[in-house]
């Protein structure tokens, strides 16, 4: 296993972070876009927030339906209602629709050493449109030039979409617009453009397939995604077998692009791998990791929101050969482990 | 009811096409795109085949699965063995997976009167790729210029994608790319660019939240689309409670742009309606059809391939203000009816 957790492991948890109204508990910081940011490292992180709730009681904090501009709403129903289905501790169906337990949205962190942070007080992106009314979810980011572009799951009752938004500041965020339609998530934008244009994986799901594998699109402008290519799917008996999804946005080595990405296998056991693909070519991938690089065996992976889970969606490779992977574990808190470009690329197959 | 159906239906059926191979037989000709050329009417048909099963047999045709330039290869399964699973006439699912009982191709035919149709006898366009393993569908015919641009659903084990080709003689097809990835499909391409960038209307299907909407997107080459808006859903309790999706190209008209649209209701039942889409601003709908303006009654509408549906892929909106609407009947054969611009716009609310 060619990834060592960092001693101080979680890095943040939910006590860590303030909810963004007092009647509000936070329940999970997870699942943070990471840059390098001058002497610092900047997570934006996902934090999920819900109502305190009764006994008895299932909460689903929303948009307000009707018109989302007015803010948030509770749907408030009783676990164990006929018209009430329990998914998991993340979803429930209420009615024949699909609700989430709590809605997310994104926040900066600042750290000098990567460890320890500070996690800024309010949200820096909140969910404020109708494709968003039950949350943000799991950014990347990627620098290109000056500007930082952060996309994120958008969830809402018309499924899962990915939305892109640019900031120079990670103050102020302005909003492009949707760049994948539902379902489809998990999108890492490549740094640099390759043939004069942008470049990025994106997991879309087939329903009627039942397949949720990565495919590769270019665009010419970041907001207009196209010319898909089909990257690479499930692998059936191995750690990958039932989802795979897009993870840190990818960096260049001097092998190809290196991308971390997630599989899930029939147990849903969330675990990384590493894909390495062509440098001018990247939906041609030229190995993969046999076996994960990163599982779910520490106490704060295998337990939390929802457990037996290491997902990322960001790390720091250093000019040195140190790959810095921060990633949510358990769905519930943040942690970092710590491997070489050497590592990753000698752990392919 | 506005629509007024051709005596002379069905135009086509499978009894008037060759097979494209002597061990075949096509089983449905239906969901044809449609234009305009001089002094004709161009249908691009959809056609399915497969071979003759023997008793007790499920087929699946499909492009040879590893590696697709060896051309068609047959899955012969048992039905009521323990490992199949029969969904409907169109599909069944084998130690899991997905497969489809024909494989489609599109074909031209011509009419001087777009009555009489002469079928080609041999395929246009082929399956070819491993993203059209299992068939090319419903093909759209936009054009712009002096090109005609043809979106066509690419079915595989990957899901149900969209597929872009364009033509100028609808002899030589040149496949640009993919442009919407699984599931979707229903796309159509507007007619003209609106603030500078290409429009369309597709219909993505969210899984997790049960959806199969309508989006509009735009884009800069026909390749790449994005700035993806929610243009309409589905609608409890009506006619298009179940899911709705794009069918004719679109097309103007003082009040702003009409869109024929197939609605599915619970009973899986297929009717068109209409759409008054702002002349601007297309994702917004200024009003929708109450009722169906066709709903499958006619004996080939309500027994086929698949029966209960009407679905078309093309209108021709005439200089004189008729609009001949072209459908596919039953999942089994073309046939067409005939209203009115002013009896569309009269029927929206």
């Amino acid at each position: 296993m060619p990834m060592i957790r960092f001693d101080d492991n979680p890095l943040i948890t939910p006590a860590d972070v303030k909810p963004s109204r007092p009647d509000f508990e936070v329940v999970c910081v997870f699942n943070a876009g990471v840059i390098r940011l001058g002497g610092e490292i900047l997570l934006l992180l996902r934090v999920a927030e819900r109502p305190r709730p009764q006994p008895g009681e299932l909460l689903a904090p929303m948009l307000c339906p009707d018109d989302p501009s007015k803010g948030l709403e509770v749907l408030r129903v009783r676990s164990g209602s006929p018209d009430v289905e329990e998914i998991d501790s993340r979803v429930f169906k209420y009615q024949g629709s699909t609700y989430l337990t709590s809605i997310s949205h994104l926040r900066p962190a600042r750290s000098k050493d990567g460890r320890n942070f500070t996690v800024a007080d309010t949200p820096a992106v909140f969910p404020a449109c109708r494709e968003e009314e039950f949350g943000i979810e799991d950014p990347r980011i990627t620098r290109i030039g000056d500007r930082f572009y952060v996309n994120y799951s958008a969830i809402s009752r018309m499924g899962i979409s990915t939305g892109l938004a640019v900031t120079r500041d990670f103050v102020t965020y302005e909003r492009m617009g949707i760049i994948f339609v539902p379902d489809n998530r998990d999108v890492t934008v490549f740094p640099e453009k390759i043939g004069g244009l942008y470049v990025c994986y994106h997991r879309p799901v087939s329903g009627m397939f039942g397949r949720a594998d990565m495919w590769l699109a270019t665009s010419p402008d970041l907001l207009r995604w196209g010319d898909h290519k089909y990257v690479a799917g499930t692998r059936p008996g191995m750690w990958d077998c039932r989802r795979i999804g897009g993870g840190a946005v990818p960096f260049r080595t001097s092998k190809g692009w290196l991308e971390i990405y997630h599989g899930v296998d029939d147990a849903q056991r969330y675990c990384l791998g590493a894909m390495l693909a062509d440098g001018e070519r990247p939906e041609r991938i030229i190995a993969r990791s046999p076996a994960p690089v990163l599982s779910p065996e520490a106490p704060y992976e295998r337990e939390g929101f929802f457990g037996n889970v290491v997902f990322t969606c960001g790390a720091v490779a250093e000019p040195d050969g140190r790959v810095i992977v921060y990633y949510g574990a358990a769905d519930w808190c943040v942690a970092a482990a710590e491997t070489t470009i050497d590592e990753l690329l000698a752990s392919v197959r």
